[in-house]
């Protein structure tokens, strides 16, 4: 079975014209797919997956998977407010030939979503997966916060791989880490804590900032692996800065700001997102820059 | 211009084997549009919005608009996470006949959700909308505040006739009626606070409750306008019991369970949300007797 | 016994020096005693009672006490972190010729403020308590909410009288209202939403704001007990900016600046709370100012 | 200059009968200055700082230092909410002979306790402080968090040289580290994410667990320290149960009753504080007993 490891990156969505930019996706995959990534995750939150129609999403997965294969493993984010849309979605992604599916928590009616309701919901959308489910703690999204009891209960489902954790609570995820099975998988959910979380047994991540410096997000992973802890150390504290600008601070404005400055295509979000303003785009080229990683001209 | 005033229900919507209940909904509205409320608002929280397709959401409105039709006027929740979508769906509302449209704040991206960037997307919805435009301010449930300041700034647009603001800060409510122009109206989100809002000047409110006590719901109103005071305020007293249960405490499920109380169809929600528990019901049917208004058998 | 009625201003502590700066006090007393206010309420939360010492505290009460003798009802901030420091303080104020005692809830340890430790606490301070108690529910300064289930559970206590509410929930004030028995009063905490507060029952209101316009603040009970609602709701929306400067917005600085620039003794706080900045003074200035109720020169 | 490295436990304050148990904490001392520790914190949160009066805290670091003296090193609380007193006890514990103060956060006035005002807070502390000052970040109890920004702009000061952080945030932590000066330490707040914080860089901890274990907690630094990471690593997950339950699950009730269980005297905590509930003391052994470090009878 599909086993998490490794650094992928929850690519963003280009539009032009108000449409999804197929042109330039293709070509920012031949960026992604060529680089030291282990996979791609396509329709996480980072890929403004809550702004785009069902018939987008499908045709959206569809397209990345089919450039994706036999290059990268493709995580397909399916998760909507209900069951069986989820259900739908996650149905379709196999078809495109994801390899498996990111389900984010139901989110809108948050007094509802006690730990039984999303022991429910993630066990009936388990059960009815043809793809592995990876759960999706989200908190600053979502507003709601999948527990380590919550997790561990989950983790004993055969269909439940692992959960991408971007909550950040580094205590918590040691709790899943130390309760789960070995065949659940911890995932960072950001670049900014990916060192601690391999520390503590976490076997990877999926970070916004990798759609950027791909390469180096994956070699800080390398370096934990061969031990070279001071290096990886190091590469940690380089990549801070950088992350919080693209992900808490900036947002998907930034993400994309970001791209556009490395030569891939970033454009603007979709409404009511806004670009990133251009006083924040000069401030954002300097804290890129700093970590010495942006190509050179 | 359609102005807000009175005590609208946020019609919950019923389904059976998965499906909207049309055959049930069609009996419920026959209650309602019975009823001493102002009007109808489908597609609230309490209709849960975001578990429908964007196929259902056009059909329910088509529906309840033509059974309300020279009834009662129709408010269509048409909030959407994207602009687009949300322009898409007042579009389609306006063809369907309704009177208003009610759009929430969209709040996925909460760190996005800044001052300007809600003030631009309501603009490009107002400015796109055949229909007027009611703000709909639900902390709760999106972990986004509509600030009077910017429910004042907004109120100056042509086309953005007033907020329901569910979120019950009451020094925020009366902020906004004592400084937007008087053509904006302000409207309680939840029964709960129906009369201190009145009493600081609000013209009504859209309430969960108005769903199982439509009259008494009116009734408030009414005693509050012809000064009665003292017994609007015991009315208010009254209500309040039966309101947390159908909102914050148990919410839909707690809502239909209440319905099915009073003899109309509530039935199950949508999964993941799960129908309120045994005992629950139990309780909750106390809570409601104690109020006096249970129909008798 | 003691009844909390009409409305109180929990005054300021001047400081010169470093030390408590008894003459100014005097003077602002002579202004407050001789207002149309119902009462003085010293060593509040805008009395910076943290910040004084065991000492200073008794001695402020006696002062306080003294002066206000045969002149208006005087309720002393006894509160602390433990119990016996608590009861202690209160014995203090009961000798010192308070008439009843404002207990916050203690707050450090905010994880183990359960209501059953909540309870005991405010149990064992009733029972050793020579004078009348009041709860202090203060949310924004201990991130403690007393709800209403607790107030009404300790209402039942004979030497708890009320309770003065500053979180602003005015369901939870409506809640505590109906519920309590009579014999208990709810205080607004603020002048911002008073006049909310007693359209539901609330029989007065301890106010920051009453400090700069105690006449103005003593009028809206007034005008609403006269039955006089127009006039006492636009009495109210006029208060509501002046009252948002010297609480929330610029806190005890502010509240410190505007009694300055009413003729009063504001002066500095003690730090580490620091004035407030100059900037910040011309438009307090210019806020207090647009009421009409600044004494003219 | 005094150096922060190593564990430290934060010492509980015994009762009994409502007074300091001085005789009972004598015993207490032997044990942890027999231990591996690396020294003592006495009036950290753990200490019930905020329940004892001005003398007691002057009388108990007296006694603290002088048991202490010439075996491990002593660091005194000494936060108060106002800056004259907090400074007064800094002297308190020179004159004691306390090797450094920790300083927590005023916290009552909230609202009020902005970067500026912190910094100017600390600043005024250090300047008037004979002894080394250390931060002291703990967001649970007082509802405000030291920024990483904050933190690293007072870590110039010569008289600050560290910071014991215990919410938690793993980002901040490295934030902290990696910006700070090298003379300026970072210390865990808790023995949950004391790897993952050494990982980072971090010199150590005070750790409420290291009452309880002080081996043990001093020997996960010392297998990290010793590059024994999977035996550093599997004692922090085994560390972590029994510390959730001594910190935030049960607070200072259970780190008393644990106390209680290894054969040292915890009592009960001062009122308002109760004792942990018979029920979950039963619970807290068997979290205790899992981890094999309870001592054999």
């Amino acid at each position: 079975m599909f086993k998490l490891h490794g650094v992928y990156a929850p690519i963003a969505t280009p539009f032009t014209g108000g449409k999804i930019a197929y042109d330039k996706l293709e070509q920012n995959l031949k960026f992604w797919l060529g680089s030291d990534l282990e996979g791609i995750v396509v329709m996480g939150s980072n890929g403004e997956f809550v702004l785009l129609s069902s018939e987008e999403k499908e045709e959206l997965t569809r397209f990345v998977c089919a450039r994706a294969k036999g290059k990268k493993p493709v995580i397909a984010g399916t998760g909507a407010e209900s069951t069986a849309e989820t259900i739908r979605l996650g149905r379709k992604a196999a078809e495109a030939g994801a390899d498996a599916v990111l389900v984010v928590t139901p989110n809108y009616y948050k007094g509802d979503m006690t730990d039984p309701v999303l022991a429910r919901f993630y066990t009936d959308v388990a059960d009815n997966s043809p793809l592995p489910v990876i759960l999706y703690n989200m908190p600053r999204n979502t507003g709601i916060n999948i527990s380590a009891k919550l997790a561990v209960e989950l983790a004993r489902h055969p269909n439940i791989i692992g959960i991408k954790d971007s909550g950040g609570n580094i205590v918590q995820i040691a709790d899943m880490i130390r309760n789960a099975p070995e065949t659940f998988s911890v995932f960072a959910g950001s670049a900014s804590f990916l060192y601690a979380s391999l520390a503590l047994g976490a076997t990877g991540g999926t970070l916004a900032l990798a759609n950027v410096f791909p390469n180096e997000c994956a070699r800080l992973q390398k370096l934990f692996e061969a031990g070279k802890l001071t290096e990886a150390r190091e590469l940690q504290m380089t990549l801070i800065d950088s992350n919080n600008a693209v992900t808490g601070r900036w947002g998907i404005p930034g993400l994309k700001a970001a791209m556009d400055m490395i030569g891939l295509y970033g454009g603007d979000p979709r409404p009511p997102l806004m670009p990133l303003a251009e006083a924040n785009c000069e401030e954002l080229r300097k804290i890129l820059a700093k970590t010495g990683f942006l190509p050179k001209r």
